[in-house]
């Protein structure tokens, strides 16, 4: 795997230590199954250091804190609530696809079984509202975030619905694609550093153009996920080749690919995508359609638009110079990363 | 099906139009998973009247807020809050009991699948934020209002895991199981009443009287829930005659029975319940175990303990007359009911 850039790892422990200290006073047998999901226990409950994410979203949360002045550590209560809501989706996720692994180990529903994992997905939303709760700032400030929250979470239940629902659709549209990540992925970014800076301060212009900045970043970073799903290379994602067309993921690429594609071939595929596994003939197949389209170039281009949109709207933006800049590494990495 | 006492009518109305008030604006057909489960549209979309609860907990709340002097219309988005709660509770338990029907209709998940059944209940839950959102009260007590309801919500999260976690044990005691509906029912029923007074006074006495009087009410309509699963008439609760011991729930009649029983049928049990299905013979041996130990009779006496409590608590409270003559109809109901 290639490495994060530094500003992935500045806030770690930061965010970590944030994160105990929510689950700290819980002793319910519940909580382990969140502690071990984020890899601090493994499945006996026993202490470990097991894999964590790339903490993006948090990050991103205390950068626009420090974009705008903020001192980082007050926003460090935000910082775990996006987090958390992110990993109650990974949670709920991983059961609605009957995802059995994740970050190389079984998911928590494969261990615990998917009744429990229900409620350690719901249990890590509720403490996302008491880490806000936490925050260090007025009531109409704190309760603003609470809400900022909460709308996030509900457009991005509102995108897990959709992208559900496509599985069993083949006339999705690149435009409800957008619809669904929208509401999957960049909601919550977009959340993620609107509440960084409305932690740190009360300039609705900025605080919005942080939202809008996180917006297109998410957008550009489903997408970028999506070309990973298809063409990352295995030992870089640590996902099998071409893992979301065998399991048969509505992405970009073969969203694009399908409405691109010639009638011929647009039976093919729903030939392909009607039957059950997927085998390497038609993963193959697959791939070949894409081709004929030129979908990675286009999903590229597509990409490195919304990597633009959000370097325009940050270049307008009135913040600390040395955050800019970790800002455009973030760009960067992200319009460019292979795992 | 017995009649309810005319109390629980007198909102019904109006926690309905709340309600629906809420769902008003939310177009993705995400929501129309909600709509079906309160009753308003069929499987297919269409308008209907179809069959809801009791709405025992929003009816509490206003009741509170009368208690206390308030004018209930105030505290309607309290109510239809702690509604959508409780209802995301139904939703979820449904997916983790695999129940095909609740009130002689599928539930959601039996309609939709499962994986978008967790967002429908998921959405519940968070809209019932947004129906706090909308209390016409200053800030501090809007937020108390959430905080409350987040608190009430975990603990239920938490009474769930233990209630699912006791399907594969047999050492649960009536200690366990009190620690259990504590979460899974006296919380939101505490809650309940609680914001319901929250929103129309700021006496913190009467308050927290109201959280004590609503949590022994919990523990009691629980019980009495219990005790219908196992000894209700099918033709008044609408499930099959022991539909709990059928279920092998864990509920106060089986835990109670098991503790008591001779060791020898402690054995017997042991065999019932490790089995897979249990057929009629198994369900009626079940029925002697709790027979021979007058599990019915202690049940019951368990159960007037708490509405006992419930009685002394308000007593002590100085609240409206009318609504106190309202509280014992509705202890009197609790503790009695049938259905």
């Amino acid at each position: 795997m290639g490495r994060l850039p530094e500003v992935f790892e500045r806030y770690q422990a930061d965010i970590t230590a944030a994160l105990k200290a929510i689950l700290k006073e819980r002793t319910s047998p519940l909580y382990d199954m969140l502690r071990y999901h984020f890899g601090w226990l493994d499945e006996k409950g026993r202490a470990c250091h097991g894999p964590s994410g790339k903490a993006v979203r948090p990050t991103l949360c205390l950068l626009a804190n420090q974009a705008v002045g903020g001192d980082y550590r007050k926003a460090l209560p935000a910082a775990a609530a996006v987090e958390l809501v992110h990993n109650f989706s990974l949670v709920h996720d991983d059961i609605q696809d009957d995802d059995r692994e994740r970050r190389h180990q079984p998911t928590v529903w494969a261990v615990w079984g998917k009744p429990q994992a229900i409620n350690a997905g719901t249990a890590m939303r509720l403490l996302a509202d008491e880490a806000v709760a936490s925050l260090d700032v007025p009531t109409e400030k704190r309760y603003r975030v609470q809400q900022l929250l909460d709308a996030a979470t509900l457009r991005l239940v509102e995108g897990q619905y959709l992208d559900i629902s496509f599985e069993s659709c083949f006339d999705v549209t690149t435009e409800d694609y957008m619809a669904m990540i929208g509401g999957k992925t960049a909601a919550l970014m977009a959340c993620s550093l609107q509440v960084g800076a409305e932690v740190g301060t009360d300039d609705c212009r900025v605080i919005d153009g942080m939202r809008e900045f996180g917006w297109d970043l998410g957008l550009a970073f489903q997408m970028r996920d999506d070309i990973l799903g298809v063409w990352g290379r295995p030992q870089e994602t640590g996902k099998p080749a071409g893992s979301d067309i065998r399991r048969r993921k509505k992405t970009l690429p073969v969203v694009y690919g399908f409405e691109k594609a010639a009638v011929t071939l647009q039976r093919d595929m729903i030939k392909i995508y009607s039957n059950g596994a997927l085998d390497d003939g038609a993963v193959r197949s697959v791939f070949d359609v894409l081709d004929s389209v030129g979908a990675r170039t286009e999903v590229e281009k597509m990409t490195a638009q919304h990597i633009d949109r959000a370097r325009i709207t940050l270049a307008a933006l009135p913040i600390e110079p040395a955050v800019r800049q970790d800002f455009e590494t973030v760009l960067e990495f992200l319009g460019e990363r292979t795992f």
